[in-house]
């Protein structure tokens, strides 16, 4: 069974602004340690997939910034987006630099900005995993045991057991759900047949090329157009003339919600998509009284607030829950129950051109 | 009459940490307009003294800082205090100055820290209060009218009315009170008899010499060792041999609590000490949600904040009451309430050895 990784490195994620920026996402920064995300990404899968079987997709304008953080990467095995037209096409495209290489692979189709607790269970987890999906064209996916009634995440409805793999249970999909409300999310987590909605997949190559053709005809005949100039001199070109056409779609949306043959593997991987500011307590230490200081500070009568200020001193007096977030050019002070809110800051900067802060 | 002004720069104030440095004090800071503390200072006595009679008191290590901010001060003029000595060895130093130019000149002696909204009517009371001074030997001061029952000033009792000058009333002082207690000023506020003690003075340079003569012989005793060496090539050396030795004491209590002829002129002039990043509000135009901010910004959900971030945009997202002040080097959020712990922050640093943010 030949294993291939391909990173969706493509995010523009606005949630860890003023940190994160355009030119500067999430999965580039080292939020929660010394690695950033992307590289912590490809760690933890290289005890499976060697350095030549590690596919990096992602937006034209990262590709220097990949192969900076990955020093391993040939830039061959670099998947460049023309402009970001969701994960269908994404995955879609990634499917035809995987079989150029090997026509029978089974990727590993893993997000570049979630972070994983139990990697030698997640690896476990994979293998396991990708078995079912060498097997035949199963379309495989982690759902993430839910520890919290979470409204910002789809779930994946558990159907019955299929088989076991490696002893553990495969079910097929009785259904992908849309984020929830609250009570909903509630049922969900208290019903123990649903799961999170993890963005990883398993899955041969030739088996999503062929969902893609049966349920989104259309990107499949763009993909297939691009096919004959994979790997050659005029990809760059026919790329920059094709992609921008495909449909913007998920793959959810696309592919999974409609194929049969998806099934499903528990994860209880401790997996975090370090969603907010307010996510990294969970990956520092915070001093006594709760606070999470990267950098210098003075702290007074200050508890629970998240300070990210390399570089610089900070001097926090009388604070309470308060995120506070400095950058050369730009510094966020935000109550940590907004952190929703940012967006907002950002909408308002793009109404206004400063497209230098973005 | 010769009027003389004696500009006191020398503070090195904490309150407004970090803008306000060991090397860059309040008075030096434009925080309330284009000019800095110091100009406004100079600019408003202008009109009644001219730039050759105008003294600058500082330290040593100001004196590159003034001389920029003041290009019509001759350096002649500069009167460098070796060490602060607190407000008596500085008077007296400067006396010993402003005699040697002009023995019968009257002194202005202001701080170069205050702000005053109502100029012309300033300098008519210093006017009125030099026409006393000039007649002669009583130590004159200014009293604010209080507009509140502040804990932080010290007050002024009037006694009975001694005469009238340019049809103001002048009062012989009562007494000098510390800083009160609550109840205390409330009272003051109350009575109508009291009024906040200034720190301007007004006197002829021989009544000031004559009156740390005989309230503060030693003093006086190490100023007549200095005079010899004013304006002469060893006066630094005499300086810095006797000026540290002198006894640190302010004015007030030295000789202002004791002399027998202290007057004072009731000044209603819009005066401010401006001794607090909250006190800023006043001087600048704020939103309609009651935000100050100096510099680029994005307020959401943001209410009487304060935010001085020059060069640098500040987002705000659901704050109250927030002080925010970013520099090169440091940052600061303190609540406003908490103003006063920024000497806290200070003494922490210092504790830390981190005297590069001092």
């Amino acid at each position: 069974m030949n294993l291939t990784a391909v990173i969706m490195a493509g995010g523009r994620g606005e949630r860890f602004w003023p940190r994160s920026r355009r030119n500067m996402p999430k999965q580039f920064l080292d939020l929660t340690g010394d690695r950033t995300m992307l590289q912590m990404t490809v760690d933890r899968i290289r005890p499976l997939v060697p350095a030549e079987r590690v596919f990096v997709a992602t937006g034209r304008e990262y590709a220097g910034l990949v192969l900076d953080q990955l020093p391993d990467l040939s830039s061959a095995n670099l998947i460049l987006e023309p402009e970001g037209r969701d994960t269908a096409p994404c995955i879609g495209l990634a499917a035809l630099c995987v079989e150029k290489v090997d026509p029978g692979a089974v990727m590993l189709v893993l997000p570049a900005d979630h972070l994983i607790e139990k990697e030698a269970e997640f690896r476990d987890l994979l293998l396991a995993a990708a078995r079912v999906a060498n097997a035949g064209d199963a379309l495989v996916t982690l759902g993430i045991s839910p520890t919290s009634p979470e409204t910002g995440y789809g779930y994946i409805q558990c159907g019955k057991q299929s088989r076991q793999v490696d002893g553990r249970p495969v079910y097929k999909v009785e259904r992908f759900t849309e984020k929830p409300d609250f009570e909903t999310a509630r049922r969900f987590l208290a019903d123990g047949e649903y799961l999170w909605n993890s963005g990883m997949f398993i899955w041969k190559a030739s088996a999503i090329r062929s969902a893609v053709g049966r349920y989104l005809p259309d990107l499949h005949a763009g993909l297939e157009e691009i096919r004959p100039a994979i790997g050659n001199p005029e990809e760059e070109e026919v790329l920059a003339a094709v992609f921008p056409r495909l449909r913007k779609v998920s793959i959810d949306y696309g592919v999974m919600e409609r194929a049969e043959e998806v099934y499903v593997l528990r994860a209880d991987i401790g997996w975090n998509d370090v969603g907010a500011w307010t996510a990294l307590e969970r990956f520092h230490e915070t001093d006594e009284r709760g606070n999470l200081l990267r950098g210098e500070g003075v702290l007074i009568d200050t508890v629970a607030c998240t300070i990210d200020a390399p570089g610089k001193l900070v001097a926090a007096v009388g604070l309470e829950d308060l995120v506070i977030v400095d950058t050369p050019d730009a510094l966020l002070v935000c109550r940590k129950d907004k952190v929703h809110e940012i967006k907002l800051v950002i909408a308002k900067l793009k109404e206004q051109g400063k497209s230098e802060y973005l």
